[in-house]
């Protein structure tokens, strides 16, 4: 359903001593609301890549990690192979202003950035969009603009795979571990 | 609109060391998405409050943070009062399932845990709410959740004796610096 378009992230300026949670965060979103996977520019650091494998591991699923070098190419690449270029910002404009103008059959790239990010991704990308206009965080920047853009359709993702499966329930936790 | 009933977020069990910008993002989210405050259980970590007192003098609004020793009281006396509590747990029931349900005229406490949350929590819970039955992100999970509660109403928040104030911009960063 929400797969008929890939979805990739691009996390700029990753600096491992400040951002490790945070980006590793960045990724668990990305992967539970349906992007593919997640590029990560800055400082190389294997242990969101180790985090997000035992995530796979164990809940199942696609997505990867990959490091890169050079960003802004990524982004002008992306755009010259027709895809749509986003990048979440408090200085955008508002998601609920933005949001049916991205065209719905294009791959999208979503790019979040950590303190500060250069111009060159303000100009070089299709929409720069707010997910508000107050200071919040990238991590539900991004879930809130992958809920609008698959229109919650998250919540009934699957994941093949799965060691591990919550069965939903009112008090505590139900676990179901499936053996191979 | 949004402030016909308070919405409180309860963080349990910070730990400065490793919770800092996790704790910090969950405090800008509850902001910047409409609850009125953020109760911080676990270690005191002033830097927390001194962060998003900054914020506040920047970007506005009366938002508050207090540290608290007892959160499960907290929770007893919530319930008492007459106010709704809501934890969010992946281990919970699918949002969409259940946001129907919570009342619309009562005052609800949302509960963010970090690593691990005691059982009593979701036994004193009314709800135990799942954003997705995934692991992913306190940050997201809060986002989402006062998004479904405020019918996305957050993106019109207005927030007083802003000194910055955002003009969204296509391309770039506007910023308008009010004087007094």
């Amino acid at each position: 359903m929400m797969n008929e378009k890939r979805i990739v992230v691009l996390r700029l300026g990753h600096r491992p001593e400040r951002d490790k949670r945070i980006t590793t965060h960045v990724c668990l979103v990305a992967r539970a609301f349906g992007a593919e996977g997640v590029y990560i520019s800055g400082i190389r650091d294997e242990s969101i890549k180790q985090k997000m494998e035992n995530i796979i591991k164990n809940w199942g699923g696609k997505f990867w990690i990959e490091f890169i070098d050079n960003p802004l190419n990524l982004v002008k690449n992306w755009k010259k192979s027709g895809g749509v270029v986003v990048h979440l910002t408090m200085y955008g404009i508002p998601i609920s202003k933005i949001i049916d103008k991205i065209p719905k059959d294009k791959e999208i790239l979503v790019i979040v950035g950590s303190e500060k990010v250069p111009k060159e991704y303000y100009y070089e990308s299709d929409y720069n969009i707010a997910i508000g206009n107050q200071p919040h965080s990238e991590v539900s920047a991004l879930a809130i603009f992958l809920d609008r853009i698959t229109n919650g359709a998250w919540e009934y993702l699957k994941f093949p795979n799965a060691k591990l499966l919550i069965v939903p329930s009112e008090k505590g936790k139900k676990v179901i571990r499936i053996s191979e």
